[in-house]
């Protein structure tokens, strides 16, 4: 306070005005031709920066930030599942390998978490909602059946180092945390003997207007995810840092024989639902038997159904509060075909009332990778000004902040179709009708980059001092330091 | 008080002692060569008759009766699945009959309260704990899925009927109940166009160890004989009393053309699971993918599991709080042969736990059909002496009104076999190897019988003044008035 006052307000600002400019330099969004549109996006650039800014690892994310006191500014699975590719893309690496740290911090406590429940030997359930590292839920059907939150978890380990190239965090962090997930999903399946595969008993998935489902096929795809993730990981680091390996076996009390054989198995015998007839994975066991109404037919005075259906009738119902198999296929998307991906599309989507704000996103990029512009420009309407036009009449709860990273999601993996791959960017981009130009800034290991998407071509210029080749409609460019490329669209 | 002052302390003894002895004398159970027995069963028949009289039809039985707090003096589904039978055979029809009429008074709230979860034209859900009509459970998995309890209600017309002969309830009250418990099932099946069949989704059965399950049979079960039995009530009045039927019609706004074809359509498609394999009904969908551990292999250490392990492992588990399937075919056993009763019995009790006073009288029974005596003694005794032993170490909450009410159907309808079919009474006795001689009481449409099991034989005897055909091990057997017949045991 005294050293704020001996440096006076005109001081103050000027630091202020250029720490600002320093995080719009690194994150801004440009779009020409939609002010609106423009103002939605930096309204939520600007509260994501606001909201954290990673210089301390005991800090996180609540889903209203420090707008509202709705969540109690709890930590939920949004930062790894939404809010980290933000981060990721537009600050230093060290920004989201501290959202990284906050949860190898509360290992023990998502070691206690399990034991509570009966879990043995170290396996790890992080809490659905956390201040401390304890589980803050209170209600059995989230608390220990929404458990593909542990998956989140360790699926964030990979974004960050699949994005960052940072393989150091395993060994340092990493595998603890991968080892304590992967000993709970190994316990939490069990073996049918009616099905000679594992099955995943009594889970809720993403989509909250279920409960306690079998099967649900996100958290088992997830689950098994996270088995091969580590098995790799293991053997990275036993490979590359043999003594770190040796230390970490020790600590973790590994069963070097019996435990990476049994995750093994249960990759190798997992049961996942699917109807081979409309070849589409199914969201959990019996999701068939629901009757197959679609959000079309529902009149308008049942939206909501959160506010306008009884709990009875939304749970049975199939309609569908968040993308779930969606959500999933999204985050898995290299291992199914273009056909795989709109078949599950074209059936959950008109099932989906996005009655989470964290639901447009994932159904945006999905619909841009399908080639559906129209929608994916819809969809990334439904969050880009939610807050700032009071779309839900909730506002005063809080910003969506969680979503706001969605929305940027929208744009930047949706509109501009950016991926990480075999440690290159992948842009596949397209300029939304209504739009005359937009661009975004991109932080990639020690590269900026300013990519920029008009009508009539895709302009990357490389803002640093070192070469970088990616890739562009799948076609390998390479961009001198302080040069720009432009790549004329690709015809549909 | 006044009044009571008057007649002073002698004369309220006497008068008191006087209607304690006619209680006695329609209800007492005696039991020779067990002094423990003894007791344990005439504390039990005391309570009973303590806890309700039947004089007022506003009012029903609370788990712990007058004894004790917990449950607050509510009223659950154990009425009518577990206190009828008591109170049908040790006292005058009215007693019973004004069980029924509670509900039928809470009707109107039982239709509110299915419209409060989106059920229409006059849908019934009655509450699963009430104290004036309404639901006062505030669990969802409870209070909208463990809706089997209005096939109890239902049921309960047709055990009172059943037993008393007593057909113009149905015209009286008895039809208005059928057809709103009817419209219910009728709207809370939906078809599965993936089976070809009605399901019923998301409900929670008897055992209470599972929630939120998919086509519990039980439940499917009592809700299909629902839609049966109201069919039949229907025509039984449109028969005999058409002014009324029409008159009913009108007040329920029946569809005459509609409603009972729809209902006949639920009951011949239906979806029941089974295992064709082992040959059992299947508790619900997916049971066989539980780890099939059985009880015998629980360490001690871990029971009660309800103390002993988490919710989530115990919703995972395969055990059984309370008989499930088994209640099913404990109610409908005549539509089963001996041979699937005893297959799901013998697959179904090494899986149950026996957490609920409720669940041992239906295996009693059970057992003592299939001729396993000593089984069927064994379940007896667990709640025979439950308060007077403090068994649990909780009658400190007040005693076990409703389970006293299963330990007599365990001596009655167990060691006696006692069924009511096609208007007569049949036994099936046996004798519990330590006992030399018991003998129960029970009115039977104007008659009063002492039924008396001793090693050698079994006495009947009509105590009024008709005359009264009944069966003993299926062969008729008149017996005069005021006279007892003595038949011999059947080899086994």
């Amino acid at each position: 306070m005294w050293f704020a006052r001996r440096k006076g307000f005109e001081q103050l600002l000027r630091e202020q005005a250029a720490a600002w400019a320093a995080k719009w330099e690194e994150s801004d969004i440009v779009i020409e031709g939609d002010a609106a549109a423009q103002q939605g996006i930096r309204f939520n650039i600007f509260q994501l920066n606001q909201t954290y800014t990673g210089e301390d690892e005991r800090l996180n994310i609540g889903p209203k930030g420090f707008t509202g006191e709705k969540y109690g500014g709890t930590t939920y699975w949004d930062t790894e599942a939404y809010c980290l590719p933000f981060y990721l893309a537009t600050a230093d690496p060290q920004v989201a390998r501290n959202l990284l740290i906050y949860r190898y911090k509360h290992l023990p406590k998502a070691i206690e978490n399990a034991e509570k429940l009966g879990f043995t030997g170290g396996a790890a359930l992080y809490p659905m909602v956390t201040i401390n590292g304890e589980e803050c839920h209170n209600e059995w059907e989230i608390t220990f059946e929404e458990i593909h939150r542990n998956g989140a978890i360790a699926h964030a380990i990979h974004d960050y180092i699949r994005y960052t190239g940072d393989d150091s965090y395993l060994a340092e962090y990493g595998i603890e945390v991968l080892v304590g997930i992967s000993r709970f999903w190994a316990q939490r399946v069990n073996w049918s003997s009616a099905k000679n595969q594992y099955v995943m008993l009594g889970v809720t998935g993403p989509n909250e207007y279920e409960n306690n489902v079998n099967n649900n096929w996100y958290t088992s795809t997830i689950a098994t995810w996270t088995l091969e993730y580590t098995l790799k990981a293991l053997q990275h680091v036993q490979e590359t840092e043999p003594a770190r390996y040796a230390e970490l076996v020790a600590k973790l009390k590994l069963n070097e024989e019996k435990e990476p054989a049994q995750w093994q198995h249960v990759i190798d015998h997992m049961y996942y639902p699917v109807d081979e007839e409309l070849g589409i994975f199914l969201q959990q066991d019996g999701f068939l038997d629901k009757e197959q109404t679609l959000v079309k037919d529902l009149p308008a005075s049942d939206r909501p159904l959160n506010q306008k259906w009884s709990w009875d009738r939304i749970l049975r119902s199939v309609f569908i509060k968040q993308a779930d198999v969606l959500q999933g296929i999204y985050l898995f998307e290299d291992r199914y075909d273009l056909e795989t991906i709109r078949r599950n599309y074209d059936f959950y989507e008109p099932r989906t009332v996005h009655e989470s704000s964290l639901s447009p996103c994932v159904h945006a990029i999905l619909a841009a990778k399908l080639g559906d512009e129209e929608r994916a420009y819809e969809f990334y309407l439904r969050t880009a000004r939610l807050d700032l036009d009071d779309y839900n009449n909730d506002t005063e709860d809080g910003c969506h902040i969680t979503s706001m990273a969605g929305t940027w999601m929208s744009v930047v993996q949706g509109f501009g179709g950016m991926r990480v791959r075999d440690n290159q960017l992948h842009f596949n981009p397209f300029i939304p009708a209504g739009w005359s130009s937009y661009s975004f800034k991109i932080r990639f290991r020690g590269h900026l980059l300013n990519i920029k998407v008009t009508k009539d071509n895709v302009q990357i210029e490389n803002q640093s001092a070192e070469p970088l080749t990616l890739q562009v409609f799948d076609q390998a460019q390479t961009i001198d330091a302080h040069s720009k490329a432009e790549i004329a669209h690709q015809l549909a």
